[in-house]
């Protein structure tokens, strides 16, 4: 079953994922899910139980574990990386933690030069256990992808400045408008730490990232492209993409329908594009790149034909793209029933090309 | 000072506000601001202090002294008539309070055609309190029109569904997806309530109204258009639009980019624009009709040049609209200082036309 450490899978080469990505023919639409590996499988919360979500990030075997669960159960095309995006902030030092409902929590806020200079740079000694677990993984996916996984500057940068999670971003934009050096110093800070950490996981063997700019959707297309996009687009560049025969990247955001031009023109392979913006809206804007989505999540609650009639609509509109993989335009919502996602990853890998 | 009820001020021929919903030329451009009778007015706090959020929305003085308040301070071109959206449930006796920090709570969510049939529908004998508050405030203000307010089907929807806020809607569109006949009902049920509501407001003196989809935005074009816009169609249609000469009406969510042109055909003749879409874009997606926005709410925090750089652009962009009413892109944060706003109404108001 396994190959040694660092050697590419061979099989990967026939993997319906990477050649979607990349804008090659897969032989059939790939499908995987945006927090497929957490709270809607009672495999999860089972192994997750007692255990606190960061504590579960920084042991290799429990992020095997949890990263494999749902790669077993529904057999879908690519395996996503279980961590959080706080968690490299956590590695390198910085006093945070995920409280259960409410989200990651800092315990001081950054406001200040002197607040950004105190964050450490991270090196891969600070994330062995990814190392470990990401050799674990592509030993056990074989011909499955591993996707690695980090937080886009923005996004990470809220958390930091606000404190904990944030509806308006409100002390973050007040930083980006009104104090430009100290932003331009933490989002060159978080965005080394999110270029060195995505970096880990493609040395380890991941074999695509994807880069979760979960906020930007908050931001006007003119701050975007003046404020973060440049920041992106550094911590795209440190994996090398298609051009340089590297790792593929994929650039998602929730409510993006504006910036979807700017995150592909960022250095991203493929766009991910929410259930907000139609897939064929979401094509003509990310251009010549492949895209990501865009079934409603909450449409696993509808009757199975009207999901699978919209998975259907999802699958037909992709084949305009230079490439598409199939995914919920959101994260698995918790209350999700597995037997819906089982039925959908069937019926979209079995649609004819 | 004061006119009769229900007489037009003679004044308000002369209003900016109204010339610019209805595609006129104004003197100035007109501003006022989403939620500026609130949070963030130490008067406003001093007057709810001990008073619950409901009760406030049904005392005809305190809605009427809130409601004066921004324009006192301010000098914006309109005043908004100070309530909440659940409020027409709450008078015609549905189970539900506005918990602080919360929101609206519903004691028993709908979810049957049992459940909808148990709402009354709304007669102007639930809300005599509107009708004194609206005429109080005609009275007042003279020469500034007043706005009034209510919910559309599918935001209010949402709360009654879900029992709460919810950041997924995920029953209320599973909900609209499996239980269509449900889901009709309730719209319409809602809908009519909300035409009943706008139209004593109207009846009392209100000038213009604003339909509030805050949560439209969480809908695909296309679930938008079968499941809601023929509701919020049927509300906007109950007051009078420009053809007929009656109140112009307006009709605002956030994040609805890609929804902008649906709203618009909905039966709005000034559609609100948030602060993700560049108001150029949002004027060429609404097409012959005036936009409202598009500020974003967090600039207040910004140093003032950088506030006022913005605002000026936006003024400028609004000039390629058929009319344009400048405002946020979202309502008042309650951390907004009040001489912030006053700086930028100041600003507004005084750009040559």
């Amino acid at each position: 079953m396994s190959t040694p450490a660092g050697t590419p899978d061979p099989r990967l080469a026939e993997s319906p994922f990477l050649a979607a990505c990349r804008g090659e023919e897969p032989s059939h639409t790939p499908v995987w899910y945006m927090r497929q590996a957490g709270r809607s499988l009672p495999e999860y919360l089972r192994v997750r139980e007692g255990v606190a979500m960061l504590d579960a990030c920084m042991d290799a075997d429990l992020v095997t574990e949890i990263t494999l669960q749902p790669v077993r159960r529904y057999g879908v095309d690519a395996a996503i990386f279980f961590s959080d995006i706080v968690l490299p902030l956590k590695a390198v030092g910085v006093d945070l933690d995920i409280k259960p409902g409410v989200g990651p929590v800092v315990a001081e806020p950054v406001r200040t030069l002197a607040d950004v200079a105190a964050i450490p740079d991270l090196e891969p000694a600070h994330v062995e256990f990814v190392t470990a677990a990401v050799g674990q993984l592509t030993a056990e996916l074989g011909g499955t992808p591993l996707i690695g996984f980090a937080g886009a500057p923005f996004t990470v940068a809220s958390y930091l400045v606000e404190g904990g999670p944030s509806k308006d971003h409100a002390r973050t934009k007040a930083m980006m408008f009104g104090a430009p050096e100290v932003w331009d110093a933490l989002m060159r800070k978080i965005g080394g730490i999110a270029a060195a950490y995505l970096e880990v996981q493609v040395a380890a063997g991941a074999s695509a990232v994807q880069l979760f700019d979960s906020w930007a959707g908050a931001l006007s297309p003119a701050d975007y492209r003046e404020h973060v996009q440049p920041h992106s687009a550094r911590v795209l560049a440190s994996v090398a993409g298609r051009e340089g025969g590297g790792v593929p990247r994929i650039h998602f955001g929730v409510g993006t329908s504006e910036l979807l031009t700017d995150m592909g023109e960022a250095g991203a392979d493929v766009v991910g594009v929410d259930w907000r913006t139609p897939l064929d809206v979401g094509i003509s804007r990310v251009g010549d790149r492949a895209v990501q989505g865009n079934l409603d999540p909450t449409l696993v609650f509808a009757p199975t034909e009207v999901m699978l009639a919209r998975a259907a609509e999802v699958v037909e509109a992709g084949r305009a793209a230079r490439g598409h993989v199939f995914n919920l335009g959101h994260g698995v919502l918790p209350a999700t029933d597995p037997a819906a996602l089982e039925r959908l990853t069937e019926f979209v890998q079995s649609r004819p090309r």
